[in-house]
């Protein structure tokens, strides 16, 4: 086997507000020569995800920002299929940071092969992957997660949402969220069995159509999206309520800044606590969260709904899609 | 001993933006008759607090309102002066949440025996008191302080902020704060032994001037203000870094809903724990508290000021003044 060229997405310009398809360009590179101890990984899944548009931007932050008209990168579910390094055999699956394109080579130490557990190979780029780590530790470990809270979840039917739904269901908890669309309800509550799901988009009042479904209040709030949700949220905190800060994607398009909630000072009238996390903190748990999540699975306590665009070309849609609801569950390309 | 009158401070109006003293009445009562059990307590001390604006407000928070045209309570050290119980002789002096009124009857349920430390009576209101309590509490459980931390405090030379800042030396941190007045300023740097201090009054760039206080970033931030100042530590803040809101004066006296931070998203980019606390919710500790606090001030490592009005009738003022910075260290009426 012998592969030539390579497709892959570069950003071409910073995107200001939403991104566009003129913001990235699909470029043709020779694959570059394997030398000893290389394997030739081609990726068979790639992983778009919210956090990436923050490395769009021309600022520090906690990972470096991505570089103009150089190959954009991310997760991604590889195949060996030429090896020089008997580590990762032709055949191997691996799980790496190098997606957005179609082939790399790579000495393997940025490669994890796919733990052996009869799981479909894309799935460790949602439930099993960073999606589900990012669900399980921000409600387990951040948001200390306790049997009989009232959970609210926002982004609930997104990648990592789906999933918190699920797992606060599985730890006895009354769960509700917020979604941008009926039919993004109707999943949570019919196939996920989720308590309430409030539409963001369709209500007049988000706080009080929040309290609705939260009529004992929230203890613990997972928070991807910030801005309104957060101040009506804070509003309706339990005592001693947490909110684990996983994302504020409402704020990752803005192109000025938007002011935060009024309301900060519930903080301490209610005592709570608001923590941000980052997973790759915690990644010293993956092996026991994937034996757990594996275990779940199996017996059918969870599932997880994937979105599909096919082709790297399709890639910066996936990606922009995020940002206008396109995705139920975990948003992927596949490659072909 | 026979008193048969007792003046005592009435809220008149609900304070519109910060209190004026049109808000406030002195009225004359007659003191209760003692009956079977009770005792006569004559306040010789009382405090006033910021957390008293909230109550002046008409609205459910963690302590009820105060009612309209009654008299006020805080926290007061008194005397008793006669006594039908045996619990509490003549000459007794008592911590009480019966301030802003020259005397009162009691049954003795809602009095603790100053502890017998030989401290100053007053100091039970400050240092050996709820702020000191806070600063101690909101340091060492909330924000986790631990050796070697860069440690931001505004509000730094008010009650709980010189404390602050003198637990925080004590504990081998780098200690920087900010204050309204360059006098502030020299008492933090010259008294206090605090490393770097923002007059953030006179300065053009609060941000700036406190990263310049903090060349390294900060790691703990006790947050009394709100405001302009939370928004420009978010940006300062090292990863990992712990933020104990205590109060956001900035917004006590708020005619409208001022917008929060626009920079929010800062705790997941460094990771950080934000977390507010009232501090009743830790009352358990208090006498561990009194006995390592005395201690350092027997040794002369905790040193507290005190501004001090005179009069009952000059409570309101005192109570005002704590939101036109009138007060370095604790601010204190001394009853006649």
């Amino acid at each position: 086997m012998y592969i030539e060229t390579n497709r892959e997405i570069h950003l071409k310009n910073r995107p200001v507000g939403i991104p566009t398809k003129e913001d990235f360009s699909v470029v043709t590179v020779p694959v570059a020569v394997l030398k000893a101890g290389e394997v030739l990984v081609k990726n068979l899944w790639m992983s778009v995800d919210p956090y990436m548009r923050g490395r769009m931007l021309e600022r520090e932050s906690y990972i470096a920002p991505f570089v103009l008209n150089e190959v954009l990168s991310g997760g991604a579910i590889g195949e060996v299929v030429e090896s020089n390094n008997p580590a990762f055999p032709v055949g191997s699956k691996v799980a790496n940071m190098s997606g957005w394109r179609e082939y790399f080579t790579t000495s393997g130490a940025d490669l994890q092969p796919l733990p052996d557990t009869g799981m479909q190979d894309q799935a460790f780029l949602g439930v099993l992957g960073m999606p589900g780590m990012t669900a399980f530790t921000g409600l387990t470990k951040i948001a200390q997660l306790k049997e009989g809270d009232t959970v609210f979840v926002s982004a609930a039917s997104g990648a990592v949402g789906a999933i918190v739904c699920q797992i606060a269901k599985l730890k006895g908890c009354y769960v509700a969220g917020s979604v941008g669309s009926d039919a993004k309800a109707r999943y949570l509550r019919e196939e996920l069995g989720v308590d309430a799901v409030v539409n963001y988009k369709t209500t007049e009042n988000l706080q009080q159509s929040i309290a609705q479904a939260c009529p004992n209040g929230i203890d613990v709030y997972f928070e991807s999206v910030g801005g309104a949700h957060l101040e009506a949220v804070l509003n309706l905190m339990n005592e001693h309520g947490r909110i684990a800060v996983c994302g504020m994607i409402d704020q990752y398009n803005a192109t000025s800044a938007s002011a935060g909630p009024s309301n900060l000072s519930q903080l301490i009238i209610k005592k709570l606590t608001m923590q941000g996390f980052i997973i790759f903190d915690h990644w010293d748990g993956y092996p026991a969260f994937v034996e757990q999540m594996t275990q779940w699975i199996q017996q059918g306590k969870i599932s997880a709904k994937e979105t599909v665009y096919n082709g790297i070309e399709q890639a910066p849609d996936a990606f922009i899609g995020l940002f206008t609801g396109q995705n139920t569950g975990k948003m992927l390309v596949k490659l072909d």
